[in-house]
Order: structure tokens, then sequence, then C-alpha cells
């Protein structure tokens, strides 16, 4: 066990769900040790007295985050930080050659335009993009094995693309055509305090948001787009479900003209088979987010409709959705089992 | 006061969750009186022994049903009976010159083979399908007007049909496009007890099921074709939200390639301003169940998008979409205001 | 029809909970008309704008409020305003002959010494405290009937004081013995906009908070006092339950050792038996949130234990427990039918 | 890592809540390999065929119990069976040498004629009553360090015990004086299709059961009175919150009138200052179930009121209510860390 390898990890915005959720991940990771948290915070306070779920299972003072000393701390440090945030902290780690795994969207998007345009902010690190690698292991494993730098995907991107993905790299559909619908779980908008995340406000109630109109739509048409070779265009419609966690995504596809018959679902079943995290339904079953919900696990299932095809693909938001994503983007970096910690 | 109308009600059916709404609804209707509660029971119980929320509120003895008698009690009866029960006590009730509303799908689908298929059930009284008048009040006043037997329209179909006609009716759409991605509280499946309907079972869970293969889907081409000139097959995929009641479907249309440009939300507003149960949300804002939930009414949401249209169609499955939409059909066939007892 | 009483009433606080679930009743109330709705906003503003379930039910416009403009507009003002508010209008409106019903706490206490100490304020009005009706129709009818000014009961207080009137009226119980275990919907804190009132804050928890030291255990004290002749003071623990509506109380108390054994059922049932809103559970059978939810009902059930008695009390907090008990000694006032607007 | 221990471990009664929850901590306990899984079943199936998500971590087929063949697979097995089944199968599985930790009531209660009067079923195996180890470990250690079968305890008590247990055991309650107000999630009944745990019944709804006549109640006393050294009795009432999993007691003493003053809160952390599983709530908190859920927590709050205390006890039922706890149970039987596996 001497020559165990031992990652020294820091989380930045470690009071927010995916902060939290990734604390919880990495305390029983075998390969972590956590030597440093920090957030926006008033001053230093036990991490512990603010999460008293932790409490007897971490005892680190969480501080207002310092890139000089996150540096000396931590081999590895996850952001998990609101979009905006991340960029004004990236460029002192990753000159102090810390790896990072940033969890929000700041890296995301290789045409800082679209960036600008859907986060309403200038981006104040173009430098670092062309740096970031789009961490979906599923795709781009070989990426992630040698990055210093991870841009972790979004929630709804996550679901969206793997649930794509196969259709797409084998030409199967129809550009344009694709109709996401989308419904996340509350914990998907982040820990804000406003009347509409109120329990009265979400309790018994779902509602469309943002329709069409949603800042992770032109994240899912980039990837897409390379995967099919050309510009493709989603219709993305997310709505709000009364409950903490899950992702469940219904997306509806036209076939290519040009598409020969096949089976489908062998498709996806060799498109992935040598994933440790997806499963795909057998014939007649389909994803639910019970499954998925306090798991790494992307599950997908399909129906092949004649000139239609309806795939339902279903994530935890804040584990294959982010922290649980992370996580396994880390294990690739280090070489370890791809679910150490996740299972 | 002395000419009031005071029309005598039965429910048959009066403990499932129609039947329990009907008589919530009837209570406080000016000119009901309930005169006939009966379900498929052991032995006759006082009713609000079965259900203590309506001690001290009705008093009547709900028995088995027997038609002579429910005949002899009653000018009008709901029936709120399973799928194949109603056209098991229909002929009897007709026969004797009784009004009736069946919330059943029994008499809804003209083409009873259509029926047969999705119902898995002969059907037992083909020669009254042709009398049952469709009871959407929206599409069919003028019929409703003089029927004596309503097919009260299913509930996914209500907020379907509704959130479609005027895109429908005025030649808008592309045939076979129509994608509809609904979502339902569990009040929609009945009181079934079964493992899937478990507490445990549906809390902090969201799924699809019966995906493009569910009984209101041929409900939906039916009344869509009709009002389209020619055959119309729409993608449906029902979804089991984890709240009580609500539907909400989030309709996806590709525009028929000769629609010309014109303000969609007019049009929408002209179609039913008459209607004292349709809102048309304003531009950008969309339906929410809650704003629905416990009325009669159908929020309607547009959102023009080039050569596409998203519409979001919310009601309440046990009232618009069930036994709002039933008493809304009695006041049209007695002439009484038609909120009466709906507001 | 024409000798109808129609009063002219107003809501200041239209835009919290107990507001609106006031404005809902009224609308349904066949002697009101709803003149004046105001609440502290920053411009005048369409009310169903604010609130868009009530779009096409009500076209009022919700103004700042204005106490002169409020006292010619109407003929009785409810006042749903936040503790340490209302103190600051009732004089003027109360100068104006306006008749006023007060949700808050500000006139319920006599003592304005436990007032100032509970709710953490001066007390502004102190010559009208005396002037107020404590509006429990149950315990003070004959005083509401020609009261101008009633301070309505609290949430709490409304479903201990019913749960425990008849035992404490008949001497049956130990003074000091009497231990309330309270649990409430989350709409009793009103619409709080902080981090503990989030949907994930709430959802599958469950706690107690205000361990016995909550505001509303002096206004229990003080009515029971009052009853039982000497003064009593009971333990109280309110806890948060994950749902949006219903208060549900167990109550333990140990009787008198002078207590002659006797049937407590009887009691109670002899005790309420003119009540039109206190239902008496049959042995054995105990109150339930869901058959008070959404009605003025309270029901109350009974186990007589030995020397130990269990009394469970339930009502809607918004209804019996704010806005229906406001409607109901509005009804008093104007010698209606107390159940008026609320059946 | 050639001499680490490998306990080949068997679940009967894999199907219901706890063996599920059983099967998740087992898979990721380092000591562990689930060797027969077994529950009552038409026909052998795949274990993940049964339960979704459980696929791609667990393989084993799931056969109707046979007790030969679970002797020669397992080391230990689990019993997470109905009361009154487990006895049926027990007394072969002793006779093979196997350790057994049975889950169900079965063999906690001493006395076979309490047993019989809750539990409404003879008791089959009596002979084997004195040999169960109640698996409480902050009373019992000891024993179950040489233990070969646990009575695991139920989830009412544990909570109950431990929150209890620090007053009882220094003398300083008054006898009969107990009140606990229990509050628990749905899956604390167990996986029982009936319509009283619909979804439709629970969501929204709160309310006591089996008020008083509990069949944890006798379990309680039973524990407790051997730490009081003389008959104690409490008075016990469940009720059930609309949330899956956690359960939270409001329990009320009276000190005795010998008491002297104390720090309460000082002596629990004593009684407790070994315990890893074991949390005490700093002056003026409480306990929540979100704290506890998902883990083998048992968190503590105290209010020193007079001659009252009032003491707040949260867990997770299915965790250190029972799974959790169960595990807890074979770390000791195996001398491995305590919360191997569990954290």
């Amino acid at each position: 066990m001497d020559d165990k390898v031992m990652i020294k990890v820091g989380v930045v915005g470690a009071t927010g769900y995916a902060g939290e959720e990734l604390i919880a991940l990495l305390l029983s990771h075998p390969n972590v040790r956590i030597t440093s948290l920090t957030a926006k915070i008033d001053k230093p306070t036990v991490f512990s007295d603010l999460f008293p779920r932790f409490t007897n299972r971490i005892d680190l003072v969480c501080t207002d985050p310092d890139p000089e000393k996150i540096s000396r701390d931590c081999d590895l440090v996850f952001l998990a930080l609101p979009h905006t945030v991340s960029m004004g902290i990236v460029p002192q780690l990753l000159k102090k050659g810390v790896k990072v795994i940033d969890l929000s969207a700041d890296y995301r998007l290789k045409d800082f335009k679209v960036y600008e345009k859907f986060y309403l902010a200038k981006h104040k690190d173009k430098a670092n993009i062309a740096k970031a690698v789009y961490g979906l292991p599923e795709l781009y494993r070989y990426k992630i094995k040698s990055a210093s730098f991870i841009a972790n995907p979004g929630c709804y991107p996550t679901a969206a693309i793997l649930g794509l993905s196969p259709l797409i790299a084998c030409g199967l559909i129809d550009t344009d055509s694709v109709i996401i619908d989308a419904k996340s779980g509350v914990s998907g908008a982040g820990r804000k305090v406003a009347e509409s995340f109120l329990f009265t406000s979400i309790n018994e109630d779902f509602k469309a948001y943002k329709v069409n109109i949603h800042q992770h739509a032109p994240e899912i048409d980039m990837v897409l787009s390379r995967l099919h070779g050309r510009k493709l265009k989603v219709t993305f419609v997310p709505h709000l479900l009364p409950l903490t966690r899950g992702i469940l995504e219904t997306i509806y596809i036209r076939k290519s003209p040009t598409a020969r018959a096949g089976n489908l679902l062998k498709l996806y079943q060799n498109f992935y088979k040598k994933e440790p995290f997806i499963r795909i339904k057998p014939e007649g079953q389909f994803p639910r987010i019970a499954d998925v919900a306090g798991t790494n696990f992307c599950d997908i299932g399909l129906k092949d409709d004649g000139n239609k095809v309806i795939v339902i693909s279903a994530i935890d938001n804040l584990l294959k959705g982010a922290s649980g994503q992370a996580v396994q983007n880390m294990n690739i970096m280090y070489k370890l089992p791809e679910h150490s910690g996740l299972l």
C-alpha cells in the first residue's frame, strides 16, 4: 500500500450543491486527501458547522479562496463555482501548475462570442479556452488522459450528448430535426435564494422555463456539430421537476432519408460497450430517474419508430451531470480505475 | 328563486378520484341536488365513512349501482367508471331517458376497432357509440347543447386538442410533425393499488411510460384529423410526475411549408376569445401546473420559432381533464351559466 | 335578491399566502364584493399579473395601501400583514369606522409586554388592544357578533385551543401537564425568501424549530388560562413538514387527580355539537391533514388512556388557521350563514 | 492484502427495502463478497432485472431461499424478512453454524408472550430467543463481539433508546413520564402494496397511526426498563411523514424529583464519546432528517427546560434503523473497523 497514489485535492466553491456533493464523494475516495476547502465566505468557518451532515466526517476550516495557498496545498483543484467566477481564478491556478477541473461553464464553449451571448458577460480569460479539454469521457477520454485542465460538461448537455452520440456518429439523423424535451430536479439550478425556488413555489408544480433559449443549448450544439460533421442546432426546452436531483430527457429525432435499417439497440450497445457508466435499457424498457439518482450512471432507452427515433436519457444532475463526472475525469487523469470513489 | 333549475344528479363510480372530485364540485353547485351515489361496493356504506373529508357535508349512503333505481332517482348521471365498465350500464340508463355524461373512454372513439385495439376489450354497446357527443365544449358546444349522452374527453386529449386546435384549424401545421411530450400527476391513472403507484415508487422519481403506445393517442388523432381535414397521427409520449394533480404538455410542430407569417398569439386569442376556461399566456410567458390546479382552466402558451412552433398547454387532469369538464358539459346541456359550480 | 347583503371588502397584504387565500375565498362568497387590493408594492400592478392563477377571475389593480382611500372603498378590511405591520394601519382604519379583521398577531395578546417579548418589537398601538375581540368563534362567538375589530387567531393556537378546550373547560387536566407536539406545512411561515425555505432545504426533510420558545405558545397560554381559571403554561414544540398546507398537533395531557371517569368522546361531541366546522372523529379514528386541507374544518380525535389523554387536532393552516376563520368571523359579524363562502 | 478478511454474505429477503439497502451497502464493503440473494420469488431471476438500479453492479440470480444451500454458500446471513417469517428459517441456519443477523422483530422481545400479543402470531422458535443478542452496539457492543445470532433493533426503538439512554442510565427521569412523539418516512413500513401507501394517499398528508398501540413500544420498554432497573412504560405515538426515508422522534421527559442539576449536554457527550455513529448537537441546535438520511448516524439534540427535558433524535430508518446497523453489527462481530462500508 506504500506506493498507493494519494492526491491532494482542493474544492473551491465548497458551499454550493456541487461542492457539497464533491466533498461527499472525495471523502470515500481511496486515493484522495482533501487538503483545502474554500468558498466566498465572510470569515473562516469549520466546514461541518456550515453543513452539520459532515460533522465527524471532515474537520477542515472553509476559508475565502487564496490561489497562492490553494496551489501550495493541492495537486488538483475542483472549481464548483458559479459561471463567470471560475475564469477569475483559473489563470493563477494553471500558472502555478495545479491541475484544474472546472465545473462551471466558463471554458466549455470554444467560441467566446457564443459564451458572451448566452452567459451575458465578457470572457476574461480567452487565452485558456483552447487549453480546456471538454470532460466527457465517453467522447474525449483520450484527451482527458493527458489533460491538466478540464471543462466539466453541463448537466443537460451530458444527458443529451450521451443520448444522441451513437445516432449522430453513424450519420443516422436528419440535421436540425433534434428536439430535446428536458426535465430537471431543482438542485440543477444551484443554491439560489429566490422566490421561484421556495418550497411552496416548486411543490406540486411543474413548468417549462427558458423555452428554447437555455444557455446549455449551444453547448449541446457545439459537441454534436463536431460529431455530425456539420452545423447542427437542437430545439431544447427545459422543465423544472418537483424533486431534488435527477435529469430525464426525452429526445425526438427524424431519421436521415439515407439511413439504412438496422438494429439501433445494438448500435448503442456497441458504441458504449466498454463504458463503465453507460447502461442501455433492453427493448421496450426506458430509464427512470430513481435508477440513476445517487449514482454516476447514464441510463439510455430507445424506441425505433418508423422514420422517427425516441431516445430517453437519464442521469443524476449532481453526479454524472457534475461532481461524479468531475471525479471520473480525475480518475482518468491519474490512471486510477475509472469507478474509484464512484460506486 | 322558486323557478330555479334543480337537477337531480347521480354519480356512478363515486369512490374513484374522478367520482370524489365530482361530488366536491356538485356539492357547491347551486342548481344540483345529489340524489344517488353508487360504486362497486360490498355493502351499502355511508359515503362519508369511506371518505371522512366529506363528513358533515353529505350524508348519502353509497350502494352498488342499480340502473333501475338510478333512473328513478336522477335526471342526469355521471359515470366515473373504469374503461370497459361504463358500456355495461349505459344502454339501460339511456333507455330510461336519463341523461348520461360518461367520463370513461368507452364511447369516445367512433371507430370501435380502434377502441378494441387500444383498450384490449370487445365493445359491448356499439349501437350507442354514434349517439355519444364528444364533450369538448370549445369544439363541440353546439352539439353538447342538445345532447343527452356525452363522452367526456380524456385528460391528455383535452390539453393536447385545446393546445393544437387553432393551429390545425387554420391549416398551419405540417401533417405528422406533431410531437406531444406530456407529463401528468399521479391521480391521472385512477386509484390503482399497484406497486408502481406506491409513494416510494413515485416520490423523487420521474419516468416515461407507454412510449408512443398510449391509448389516448388515437383519441387525439381522431379529433385532430377531423379538424385537419385529413388523417393525422401524433407522436405521443406520456410521463409520470411526482405530484398529485395536473397535466402539462409541451407540443412541438413544424409549420406547413405554405403557412404564411402571422401573429400566432393573436390567432389563439381570437380562436378562444369567448371561451370562459381558456387563458392564453402573453408573449414570452408559459403555463405552469400550479396556476391551473384546482381550477377548470386550460392555460396555453406559445413560442413561434422560425419554421417551428412550441405550444405548452396545462390543465388540472381531475377538473378540465375530467370532472370539471363534465360539470361544464352539464351546465351547457341545462343552459346554465357555463362556470356554475366551477369557480 | 334586491335586499341581499353585499359587503364591500378590502384586503391589505394581498400578495402574501393568507392574502391570496382570502381573495380566492371572497371571490366565491355570495355576499362580498372585493373593492380594494393593496400590498407593499413598488408601483400599481394588475393583481392577476402578479398571480396569473387569478387571470380572468379578478381584474383589480393592487396598490400600496392608503388608509384614507381604503376607508372610502370598503365596509370591512382584512389585514393579511406581517406581524408589527398591522399596528401601523389599524388606528387610522378604526377611526374611520371601517370594520377590521387583523390576521396578524399584533392585537391577540392582551398583555403588550408579552407581545413585545415574543415579537421583539415595541407595541405602537396599545390603546386598541383592549378593543380587539379574539376571533375564535367556538369560544367567543357572542363577542364576535357585535365586534368591529377582530384579532384573528394564530394557526397553531387555533388547532391547540380547539383540541384542548373541552377538557380544560371541564376541569379535567393537570395544570402544566400539557404537551403540544405540533407539525405544520411550509405555508405557515408566510412567503419568506430565505435559504431555509428553499425547495431543496425542505423536501425530504423534517425538523423541529423554536423548541419551546415559539411566539404562539403565549397565545395558547393566554386563552387556555382564561378557560382554566388559573395560569397554565404549555410545552410547545413546532416542526416543519415537507408539504404546503396543513397543521396536525398531537397533544398529551395528564388528567387531574380529581377527574372523574366519563366518556371523553361524548364530552367533545357535546361541547362542539352546534359547531359547523368542528368534526369529532369516532372512537379509534384520528384526523389526517388530507381530510382538512382545502377546508375550514378542524378535525379532532381522542384517546383516553388511563391517567393520560392523547388529543389529535388538524386544520388547514391557511383556512381555519387564517383566512377561512377570518371569513367565518366576517360571516358572524354580518349575521350571514356561518359557512357562506366556506364550503 | 492477501490476509484481508473476506466474508461470504447472503441476504434473505433481498427484494424488500431493507434488503435492497443492505445490498447497496455490502457492494461497497471492502471485506464482503455477496454470495447469495434469496427472496420469496416465483422463479429464479437475475437480481438486476428486478432492480434495474443494480444493473452492471451485481450479477447474481435471486432464488427462493433454501437454508441448506445458503448455509453452504455463506459465512453470515442477513435476514431482511417480514416479521413472523424469520423464525421459520433461523433454526436451520443456526444449526448449520452460519452466523445470522435478523432484521425482523422475531427475536427481539425476550418475553415471547409480549411478542405474540403485539405481532398477533405464535412464536415458533422459542428455543432460540434467549440466544439472540439485541444488536444495539451503543449498549451491547460487548455482547455483539462474540455473538453469532443478532436480533437487529427496530427503527423506532433505535432512535428512542439512543435518545433516552444517558438520562435513564443516570437515573434522571421520572418513571412513566416518557412521551415519544415519533415521525417516520414511508419506507419504514416496508414495501406494502396497499391503498394507504399509494402516492396519492401519502403526498401532502400527515397523520398519526397505531396511537399508543404500536408494536415497537414494548421493545422500547424492554430495553429501557433493563437500563432503568425497574419497569418503565413509554407513551408512544408514531406518525407518517410524506417522505421516503428518515425518522425523527421528539421525546418529552419529566425529571425525577431527586435529579440533581447538571449539564445534560455534557452527560450525553460523555455517554457517547467513543461512539462512531452518535453525534450530539451543540446547545440550541437540534437534529433534522436531512442530516442523517443516507448515513448511519444518530443525531441527538437536547433542551433542558426546568423540570422537563426535551430530546430530539434522528436516524435514517433504513440505515441506523435497519441495514446500516446490521452492517455495523457484522463489523463488530468480525473485528473490522466499525464504520467499514458505512461512510
